[in-house]
């Protein structure tokens, strides 16, 4: 754990609630660090699809910051994660992005492990040596409803309750049965607080994204709130509920426990964030038809969705250093459909690849104004309620 | 402001008057940090000329560390400066380097802000937020004979008092007459205070400068000397006083409020700064001829112009980080001259381009041998009498 | 020296004897500093060979971290060091990295240096300056048969004695009479202790390194044992000594004043470390034949050398930054040796070029892996005994 607390004390101490983060969260290398080791090491991250690992043996690698995570397929059909860290001097284990393996076999000096993260052998270590106490550090994992959720604490954040509740509103989806259509990587010279912090509130879509807010009523609350009873009825029409779970901030069960799930109206003709309201791939999950409507699910704070009838988004914003972190979108479409038969990438991709675009340089610009040592943070925006709630919950995580 | 200032305390008491500054002034992060806060954020900066800005509306930005000023002329036709950060979240506000703008509209959440600098409203901010709290933070500006002044601070250095003694000096140049001729950036992987000191003394100039110091004198003080006499005669023919005034250093007002003015000889045959000696450009202001001299000018520490007779040359050595900086180097003509009748950019450029290469090449050997444990200060020439009057303002202002 | 020692106090602290060395070692830009300044500025460093610098007045740069070093021999044919740094303001005095100077000059104010080091003038100094009292600070110099060491430090390792014993080991190979044949560069992204643990053992050679297990028994010490005896007697015929010296780690008379010699067998049909086992150049030294053997020699904890029958390969793992470190590898020859007629290059640089490639690989994924905070040192084996003996000395000379 970091040891020189002082300054982490002093930055925490002078934010003003309501208010934006001062300067030294988004500029501070020991920040950085902390953000690592605190929130993000002891956070959900939802790393991938079960579909990606079919078979045992198959897994990918997640990386962010300095860490790695292999996600694996065991020998008994179960997903399980281990640290990407050998026990004995440090290596990475495992050095391809993904594949499938037998066994993990250091690079290094060869030390051996099972797909459940056991070594196998020490070679050569001498007969005092117990391989048991030398196996890969485990990461909890979580699949929910096909979505692979991984954390590196001793003690994750309690998110199941939040899950159980969650599960009977994303049923319908058929989660489990996706595919990623395609993902993309847009990296920004920024830290990944105003990459997230940006997703986190649509206060800036009506300014900042023309195409988005063209179809999403999210970014004007007066316009969406006389469509959310029509949509409800066509909600339940096509077999969704239509109750919203808001468990995020101070609602949330426990510090990083957030789960959020709510169905919002589009503008009318548009059926899904499609450039002319038509639909882009064959119906989600139990669907019995378009509503006209999307859902932002968040499963952690770091974890957000967006789901259209046809398709599911998902975004992370991943730190690769104090001010260069990743915007990783990817699409996902039912597992069953064929391109070009059933839907075109560059038609699904669309509008959250142009978003994205925006987002990009909009978060550029805002850590280029914060690096100033004249960056007063000002007040927030009642549409920026979900950033209160972010903050609550991070400012508690790295003040341990 | 900076609160670990055990190691700035102890560097600074490490420093020896009469020698160089010990290497953590190069090296060390938390110096350029402080450095920019309390050093750059309170000084008088030179950022352009008023003919970059002829029109209300007419904007450039000027840039230096983590900072950005919009330098604006407003519907009054003032001459204006404010911190290119937003009230709200800190996004850059104006994100092209120059153009005209009715009003300033944050490209985030279209927080606009009147040319002034006002806050003209936040949208959807609620009834109980003050628009009048949250304009753009203002700079101080200075127009001095049209060379544009701007500094950060509350309180900036009191170097209106020096201006009033320079400007009877300068008048004859007619500099509010001026254009910017060109523009030249050399970079250096250098601090910018070794930038500095390399311009703040000519102990060099004879071995690195092999152009300069065949037409300049002040690269041999005995060679000076004699012509000092016979160039005061010749000032005085074409309408320029010679008296110097020199208010640095310790025979400055206060902090930073630095001026300085001296003409002085050319060798024989050079009537301006040019490669054979001949004319570069129409003669300036009111003068009546060629004196062959050169008036070295400073506006505060930061900002510095060599003015020939028929052109000026002004210098800035902008940081970009520790180790990172420009040699901004700006050649300026009459207004009414024009290329290629009246002059010739190469060859008005051609001396202080190749001056400025080879400074780019000393200025980084001094850096690369500054970065050693081994390096020990050294006594300062006697010629290097201007680095003195610079330590001792810098020493001052960082200390706080 | 550094001040904030708690960090570097607490790390050692947390090492635990026989174990890796902790994430903060290799991730700590305190403790980067600190290795340079009390590790390798206190540490004997093989710069290069005379044949290098064979007439008065050639010379050569030596540069680590941010130090330089000239390498001269002077006009009385003594091979002497300096520190790259100019008394003065401390510019680099030298800048091209070899060649033949009369005097050092700086390129900056032009003092001006002789071979020696004495400052032969201050041009305008003024009268009270003392020249004597700014020479070059010197840099200790031993030319061990040939190879030329270097010491920053006031009082270097007394690492004479063990020279002393090492020198009738070496006396066969004739090493005065060596040229390099050729240099190599590897730059790999990762600190420089571990290129060097990865160099100090060789539990790692079996599984990493396919072409250098083939012939050398070094991967296997049961297969050594066998093969031990037989050489003795071949070593004997061919004039070398079959003694080991171990004067390293614990055995070391003083920090960081270890030296080693052990040779050691090549598998059968391998008469050096080449492809197929047969010559790559004439005998070394007085050496009458092949033996099959290679010898490690080890000067200073820093400067490795293995020594086959025809010629020998250096090693150097030098620092340039935190995590960016050059693994410089040259290959020596005896100096009458011809190319193509005695040896050709491809052939002779093969092992080593394609051993250093699969190093480079797994030194960097050893640098991956470290970062993550969840990196826990493990137990070394017994084969690793020589990386024991690097943090023994390391620990207790950074420690101050």
């Amino acid at each position: 754990m970091l040891q020189h607390t002082d300054e982490i004390a002093r930055l925490i101490q002078s934010h003003e609630e309501g208010f934006a983060l001062p300067r030294g969260f988004y500029t501070s290398a020991e920040i950085y660090d902390r953000d690592i080791e605190t929130y993000w090491n002891r956070s959900w991250l939802w790393v991938g699809h079960v579909s990606q690992i079919p078979e045992p043996g198959d897994y990918f690698l997640f990386d962010y910051g300095p860490e790695s995570i292999i996600v694996v397929r065991d020998r008994d059909g179960e997903v399980r994660a281990h640290l990407n860290v050998c026990r004995h001097r440090g290596s990475r284990v495992c050095v391809e992005p993904e594949g499938n393996a037998r066994l993990f076999v250091c690079p290094y000096h060869a030390w051996t492990f099972e797909l459940s993260g056991k070594l196998r052998s020490g070679r050569a270590m001498g007969k005092d040596f117990d391989p048991g106490q030398y196996g890969l550090f485990p990461a909890h994992v979580i699949v929910f409803q096909g979505l692979i959720l991984v954390c590196t604490a001793d003690t994750p954040p309690p998110i199941q309750d939040g899950l159980r509740k969650l599960a009977p509103l994303c049923e319908p989806f058929g989660l489990e049965n996706l595919k990623i259509a395609h993902k993309q990587v847009y990296p920004v010279p920024a830290n990944w607080k105003l990459a997230l912090e940006n997703y986190l509130e649509c206060y800036h879509c009506a300014p900042s994204h023309q195409e988005y807010a063209k179809s999403h009523t999210l970014k004007a609350p007066q316009d969406m709130e006389k469509l959310v009873e029509p949509l409800q009825r066509r909600s339940e029409g096509i077999g969704l509920p239509t109750v919203t779970l808001d468990q995020t901030g101070p609602n949330a069960p426990d510090l990083a426990a957030d789960v959020y799930y709510r169905r919002y109206p589009l503008y009318e003709g548009y059926q899904t964030g499609s450039r002319d309201g038509t639909p882009l791939a064959p119906l989600l999950g139990s669907l019995s038809g378009f509503d006209g409507g999307a859902t932002d699910v968040q499963l952690g704070p770091l974890n957000n969705f967006l789901i259209y009838s046809d398709h599911a988004v998902g975004y992370r914003f991943v730190p690769r250093g104090l001010q260069e972190t990743d915007i990783e979108v990817l699409w996902l479409v039912r597992a069953d459909a064929e391109e070009p038969k059933d839907y075109s990438t560059p038609d699904l991709t669309w509008l959250w690849h142009v978003t994205s675009l925006d987002d990009e340089r909009i978060i550029r610009h805002n850590q280029e104004g914060v690096n100033s040592y004249h960056f007063r943070p000002g007040p927030l925006a009642d549409m920026e309620w979900g950033i209160n709630g972010f903050y609550e919950t991070y400012l508690k995580m790295i003040r341990v």
